[in-house]
């Protein structure tokens, strides 16, 4: 194991985040939020309770997906429009191929830049602000 | 060398960015924008030439400067203010040494992500739009 500087309790919270930004013909068709919002709808089976979870619009998650659904083959979400229960939606395939690898590619970078992090933070003041 | 699909001279362009952040206490102490900046200044040795060459204003760069630095044990930047020409400034060890970290974990991270990358790549939809 790698040694690691002691973090004191009182430390400001340092991290790295790996923001992976997928760009087809100039338009944003994953990014940090967009990917967050495919789980949303995966794990609630509904476009409305993702955007809820979210505080986002129906209205704003809906761009969002057409966004990213203009830059795929196929569909990423089923919809079934509904009445009061706003429908339910379901990852596609594709959907949730995408949603893997998106993840498993932030993983891979996290764990390809733990050299580089660990050296970078020894620069960085972790003492809170006067 | 790994096959790749034929990209056809019309297809819209893809790209995966790695846009890290580190973040201390709250505060994005780095991210493309600010480490382009530092890259800037070190290349122009000026605030003022680095915040035009940027379109932002001088006092948005030092803005994003006093951010960064606040996040760091020592200075990124010396700053000799100085007349008409706007004063010099140069990339500190720690600014440089900050500078090649963030570009060395930007290329790991490319790296890493190719083979999750290249299935992604698949999916994607690079006709152009009607």
């Amino acid at each position: 194991m790698p040694v690691q500087r002691a973090v004191k309790p009182f430390d400001r919270k340092q991290s790295l985040l790996p923001r992976l930004r997928v760009v087809v013909g100039g338009e944003i068709a994953l990014g940090p939020g967009k990917v967050e919002l495919l789980e949303e709808i995966h794990a609630a089976g509904s476009i409305l309770k993702a955007a809820q979870r979210m505080s986002m619009s129906y209205m704003r998650a809906w761009t969002l997906l057409r966004t990213m659904e203009g830059c795929f083959r196929t569909e990423l979400v089923t919809k079934n429009r509904g009445g009061k229960s706003g429908g339910s939606a379901q990852l596609t395939r594709t959907g949730r191929a995408v949603l893997r690898l998106y993840r498993r590619m932030e993983k891979d970078c996290l764990k390809a830049t733990r050299p580089g992090w660990r050296q970078l933070r020894r620069y960085l003041n972790l003492k809170k602000r006067r």
